[in-house]
């Protein structure tokens, strides 16, 4: 195989957000050959339609190479997206969002395929749902050459998930960022904390004080009390929130995985995030799980492997 | 004892917190004469000092009865307030808060006396504080005519405490009613939400959701899906999430007396919101505790009770 036939363009792959648009130029088995990141998320729209940022972010591409499937995975796919793509309940496999792609028209003529969510419907639990971190999960999962594994998304709502003989069997969310922004912004919290750098004393504190102790209501007070009592620095009260609400979340995940007969393994996949991913890393060290850390390129390989299974792409680019 | 001996003014009380600010006339055992609640609370004076606020609610009851020995509760004593009251330590009981009393000297010559708050520092553990509420307590205690037994006060800040043979032992806050606030407000569990009278269902459905499940940051996500897959009204996921947020603090109270081996008793005393304690109610009544409520004229007893304590008024005005 030549190089110029690997650097063939096959595939437009949209990472479309609540407040994020990437595109990609991608080649069959996923390389970047060009992306563009002009476009806006869903909820940032302002006037444009849905098919103008899409038209206007590929139109390029397609007048320089010829049709060229498109698919996109992420909140675009939501209720508040372009199209619904209904979830698909767990336990999943790549097949399972291959078969649930549901395909949008923009008046070119040219069509978009929404990769759906995953949804986790117990008997007796709240519905869980995750959309777009399904497919950074099967991308990190083809990235490592794995194919079970607990993998993590930390991000405003933190996702874990179990994948088994490449099925994903099960997933949590954790409201962890949301969470840290609504107290550092909008509460009682917020008002000794000043700036500051990462202060890893602090967050190091912030994990202590989780450690066996799920009781996140009373003890969220103690970032204002250990101000009070000048124990942390102003400057290092966000950090210690952070360790507590990142500690509070492996607690938790954990009772969740122990819940089900089954426990925290010693091996994890952070994906997404370059500034949570070193946090969750030394988080769950200190609870005896080595990690690995991927990065974007999750959502773009998985968007790839994805395309392939679903038949999208030229039988004659598959590497 | 004469009526009208009775009824003769001894004290002026202030119940003067962040937001809030009211002022009683007072006879020696802590009658209502008169109240106003014209002033504002303390981080709500606009140009106003401390002074001009107390010497505008008070100066027509000591023009018309003469001096008056002056007493406030609340966050008026914070750092925030005319003058920080340091914390007094638990255990703490009545005697401890009259001798933890802070004379502020108006310009008028008048005094006013501000009540401690307290604080809780157990070695290995985070401070724990509260500012207010043990007046609330000694005087609920007061009018309940008890001298040991649990006290809880919900609230934006709730707190728990234990009484002992006229000591508070112990205690510990819970943000609960922030952050109902601010989810409901700021966070995307709020995005679903339509206004709504209070849904019992939903709240007790909260409750169940909450009992035996310390998994906060993951179960606070279920507000949404449950919307989401339209199990719950929309109108009904405020109370839903109310539930959640009771029941969760029910448990973390019961988990940190556990630690202390202590189990939560059968019996309670809810103070102050009339709003809130219909509510805890009904999570302490499925946690198997039974409650009395006492609404605010706990903090005005309390005030009564420690003004005597500290020889504050005449002894020929003694009950």
């Amino acid at each position: 195989m030549t190089e110029p036939a690997m650097a063939k363009p096959a595939l437009i792959a949209l990472d479309w957000g609540t407040s994020s648009f990437r595109a990609f130029l991608l080649t069959a088995d996923g390389q970047i050959l060009e992306r563009n990141e002009k476009g806006r998320g869903i909820l940032h729209l302002g006037e444009e339609s849905f098919e103008q940022v899409f038209e206007a972010a590929t139109r390029p591409w397609v007048e320089a190479h010829g049709p060229l499937p498109a698919i996109a995975a992420g909140m675009i796919g939501s209720r508040q997206g372009w199209t619904e793509a209904p979830y698909v309940e767990c336990p999943a496999e790549k097949a399972s969002l291959a078969a649930g792609l549901i395909k949008v028209g923009a008046s070119s003529g040219r069509d978009l395929w929404i990769v759906p969510g995953l949804s986790m419907t117990t008997t007796g639990e709240a519905p869980d749902v995750v959309r777009g971190e399904e497919t950074q999960i099967f991308g990190a999962a083809a990235l490592r050459g794995l194919e079970s594994g607990l993998f993590v998304t930390p991000g405003t709502h933190s996702k874990w998930a179990f994948l088994e003989a490449g099925r994903i069997v099960w997933f949590a969310t954790f409201m962890t960022g949301e969470m840290f922004a609504v107290l550092c912004k909008h509460s009682i919290l917020g008002r000794l904390m000043t700036e500051g750098d990462h202060d890893a004393g602090a967050f190091r504190r912030g994990l202590d004080a989780a450690q066996g102790n799920p009781m996140l209501l009373n003890s969220l007070f103690s970032t204002r009390t250990l101000g009070l009592f000048q124990q942390i620095p102003a400057s290092g009260l966000r950090s210690y929130l952070s360790g507590l609400l990142i500690g509070q979340e492996i607690n938790e995940a954990s009772g969740l995985l122990n819940k089900l007969g089954r426990s925290v393994p010693q091996e994890a996949t952070l994906i997404g995030s370059a500034s949570l991913s070193p946090l969750y890393a030394v988080a769950l060290e200190k609870a005896g799980v080595t990690s690995t850390a991927i990065g974007d390129e999750a959502t773009i390989k998985g968007l790839a492997a994805i395309a392939r299974t679903a038949g999208l792409l030229e039988p004659s680019a598959e590497s």
